[in-house]
């Protein structure tokens, strides 16, 4: 998964050992996993060469999924050429490991 | 490396199948490794859920460095904390595979 963190966000993540983002559509701080229970405990935590994007690499709590799909993993399309030279997205075969409206209630 | 696609960039990538960015601070489309020779030949691209992320899976040319740095990946620190409660970059031990200084001139 990608998400945005802020300042906060960030500094809560290093704190407290799971994954913190700022939601931009809520404008509040988003603790992975609240809801759905799919915390992500940071095992290790990387910057890049212009401090700018953080690398997590995480133990997903609950359902081992990270994706709102209730996917493992939020990249589950591959993004592909057909033969009549249109781009298509084809599923990976990641199928979901929880049911989205089970979880999810609002 | 994490970067940006305009729609321009997305098009070109899958079209010619090495990587194409969005250069925020030059303002124009940036094929990736057209000084450095590390060109990113994408051997899968996946999209996230939201179709607003895109991942690549490359193999990379020349040096087979990603990072402007020389090294194979941006990512070659850790975020730690140190023994009083400081937060610390650490070297991963990821070292260059080239030296910018050789690379871009200008």
């Amino acid at each position: 998964m990608l998400a945005h963190m802020n300042a906060e966000a960030l500094e809560k993540s290093v704190a407290s050992g799971e994954a913190h983002f700022w939601s931009r559509s809520r404008a509040e701080i988003w603790h992975k996993g609240a809801t759905s229970g799919n915390v992500l405990t940071i095992r290790e935590m990387r910057i890049d060469c212009d401090q700018d994007a953080v690398w997590l690499s995480v133990e997903v709590a609950g359902h081992g999924a990270a994706c709102h799909t209730g996917r493992k993993s939020c990249f589950y399309r591959k993004i592909e050429v057909d033969e009549d030279d249109r781009i298509v997205l084809r599923a990976t075969g990641d199928a979901p490991l929880f049911d989205p409206h089970d979880v999810y209630t609002k």
